[in-house]
């Protein structure tokens, strides 16, 4: 496989950390250069927690991104500061990998017209955990052949707002395609009241909260004699880095704005 | 092991067929009467679907049981009728394994009464699927070293009550023996009602109905780290028999009232 | 939506019966006629089991065929019989969902070269349980992206083969897509022997067999921070219904012959 | 509830450190001292991560447990120290709670004697996760009733050894109660080795290894027309110290040795 040329905006945030692991302990990824406001004219390597990674840190944008030489740039900072690094990238003909949910519709509009002009894909992921995205990419899927489906999320005791936001949006995307249904008995009724859990057009899901859990979900199917269960159990920060890892791999093949992973799998 | 006689009364109900069959596929198990308002003087062979088991039918009590040499009367008939069968049996030495939740607090106490006169015991059941019990007892058990809990049942969406009689059950008997506790955080909220269930003394209980399911709960136990999920899947009436062939041998060493089989798991 | 007619063949089978329950419960489908070597000349509804279904039993494929007004036949027969009534039907512009493993390699090529003659297409599934297909189907597209991968299939105690068809066909697909991977640390060792499973172009299956078990299936792929895993549990004949319906829909647009219904979902 | 004074013996490592922040967390329980080979003399406040506990830390044994009021010695350490830790403490009427595995027979009879003489009990305990200690006792006693039974445990591709001890253990205790059988078909055949797992005294235990993986098992139980699972998921260290909670709130009732958390549960 040919080299990837990478550069890193943000490598001091956690998965800043987690992505500059990820470039070195792959093999045909390489670091050329990392962008932070901070310790620019310093090497990587000077700071805690990178020993022997001997790559320059810019503070400038311009300065970072001109003649480096770089394929990709994995922004993994705040939306407004990735917002300017994606544009300039795109400028410099750099291909962005950016993790965020913050960009507005103009911006992504504006991001989008860029990429046409400068021919080279741009990719905006809200949740680079590549187990999450084939859930919900499955739970869509399956959703055209087996109707009636609930939903459970379980996470930790902490969490303030039920449903979670992926459980949300999973029954959105399901919603998108399947046949509008109330499911359930006509005549059920509530002993408990929130026995039957939240109502999403049609769909119910489930929240639940425990010490010890961390962030989970199962969507279950059912019909005549079976039962379909797709799950996803995320245990911590390292899952985000196989979406990284596809998606830098993906960009390079790629010359629109995807928004998304889900939209890079087939 | 020594031969148990038994008398089934009921044989014709789906259950009581079960039981025929347990009985006759049971090496110390000796079917040796059955008891039926209808067939009196025939064998249960000449009826349909008891090939090759030739017992006698009675539709008398007193008949049925005088000088039968039984040991056990397996009961599974309806309660105003098991009611009757019950005291007779024990007025015969008999020692009854019922199968019902129909007994009122009045006939319950008076075959206790019963039980210490004659001295054999008589076990009443409202469940014989022994996973059951044993997931309740196991939760209630647990419920003392880990207080954070969560019930999820789920059912065929044929059902009507929600949460189901079994997920009560099961939150009760974990009532009984945990300190008392709100669980969930604090500030908590749902952004669509019922996401969080139905809340029974601080826990929490979620219905899934779905076509495909048949009757399954799982108790999930919370705690820093780790969590302990205890699960039974009921799939059709067989899992009863398991109970009913435990408490057939474990009523030859009982001289009391057993109510529910979690008390005579040890 | 059009109502699509249709011809049984086998409707006495256990699979047929079913067949016409479904045909009868659906909207849009009619039951036209039933191909059956016996009772030629009389009405389903003679037999037993079939009551108030009035509908004309063939035992001639021509006759049956003939002046039909079939759309589509479902053959639910045996392989020799059932590749007879597919390339009959096809010759009657008939559209074909049968249900076999059993075509050899010879018939199937002169079924597709007779569907294109025809320009009617045919279906050919091995399973027809829609959410074993979709769990096969999301399992070989995970693999793409999660190349560790682990099948646990579970079965009742009579079954004498391990690993099940299921898992091995699903072994298979995942095998044809991933990049190839000997899994597991490669110092493993196995303390008692058997303890890591069947090994499939390095992937590993386990399979447990247990009374109470009906047949279920799951795939578990792995990765940094995360699991995602895609379970289908089968617990009775019905589950393969909602296959032969969607088939039954999809063959209407079908021109060429489908080998699969893997190759139907989208 | 009355307030226990503790000391921690081994306050600087992984466990030790948990155990600190457990004991200043629990509102009943109060660290007294700290046992540590090094840094006798000083604050453990004066140490980095203990910022704000003023506990004194002592290097000599007899010094830190005289006159120290205290209940309860946690220790931590590594076998042979603890060994000798555990029957000072004993000696000056403090009742140890000891993480190990690695005493030999001799030193467990030796510290049996030494609870007698002294009237003060000691905890043993190889595994505080109270939840995998719950899953063990509870398969346990599902065995005595549900005789078929199979083990999966679940772990991270970087573990070399299968079975895990966890699941070796619980084999262990189930045998201990069960009527032996071998278990499955017995015509069962792998048409691919080690499809059915590794065999321990008729059971079947299955070794699933993937990354992402942390530490799970689970124990299924078959019967008739049923299934029962017990499923132990460990996510990280803090697992451990529910345990020691537990059992620094159990061993004040204590006189004597208790090996195995197994023992303090009823």
């Amino acid at each position: 496989m040919e080299t990837i040329k990478i550069i890193i905006a943000g490598p001091r945030g956690r998965m800043g950390r987690e992505a500059v692991q990820l470039v070195k302990n792959t093999e045909h990824f390489e670091l050329v250069r990392v962008l932070d406001h901070k310790y620019g004219g310093q090497l990587l390597s000077e700071l805690d927690g990178f020993t022997g990674i001997d790559v320059p840190i810019y503070s400038d944008i311009d300065e970072c991104f001109n003649e480096s030489g770089a394929d990709v740039l994995i922004d993994l900072t705040v939306p407004e500061v990735g917002y300017l690094h994606t544009k300039k990238a795109l400028e410099y003909h750099i291909r962005p990998v950016v993790g965020t949910t913050g960009f507005t519709e103009e911006q992504l509009a504006e991001i989008k017209t860029l990429t046409k002009q400068q021919g080279k894909g741009c990719i905006i992921a809200p949740n680079f955990a590549i187990g999450a995205i084939l859930m919900m990419k499955f739970s869509q899927m399956a959703a055209k052949y087996m109707q009636d489906v609930e939903i459970i999320e379980l996470h930790h005791d902490r969490k303030l707002d039920a449903p979670s936001g992926t459980a949300v949006k999973t029954a959105q995307m399901i919603a998108d395609v399947r046949e509008q249904k109330i499911q359930g008995h006509p005549n059920e009724k509530e002993t408990i009241p929130g026995a039957r859990g939240a109502n999403y057009d049609g769909m119910h899901i489930h929240s639940v909260r425990l010490p010890g859990l961390i962030a989970h979900q199962q969507v279950l199917f059912g019909a005549d004699g079976q039962t379909l269960t797709i799950r996803h159990d995320s245990y911590n920060r390292a899952s985000f880095m196989s979406g990284v890892k596809m998606s830098v791999e993906a960009i390079m093949k790629i010359d629109t704005l995807v928004y998304g992973l889900e939209n890079i799998i087939d």
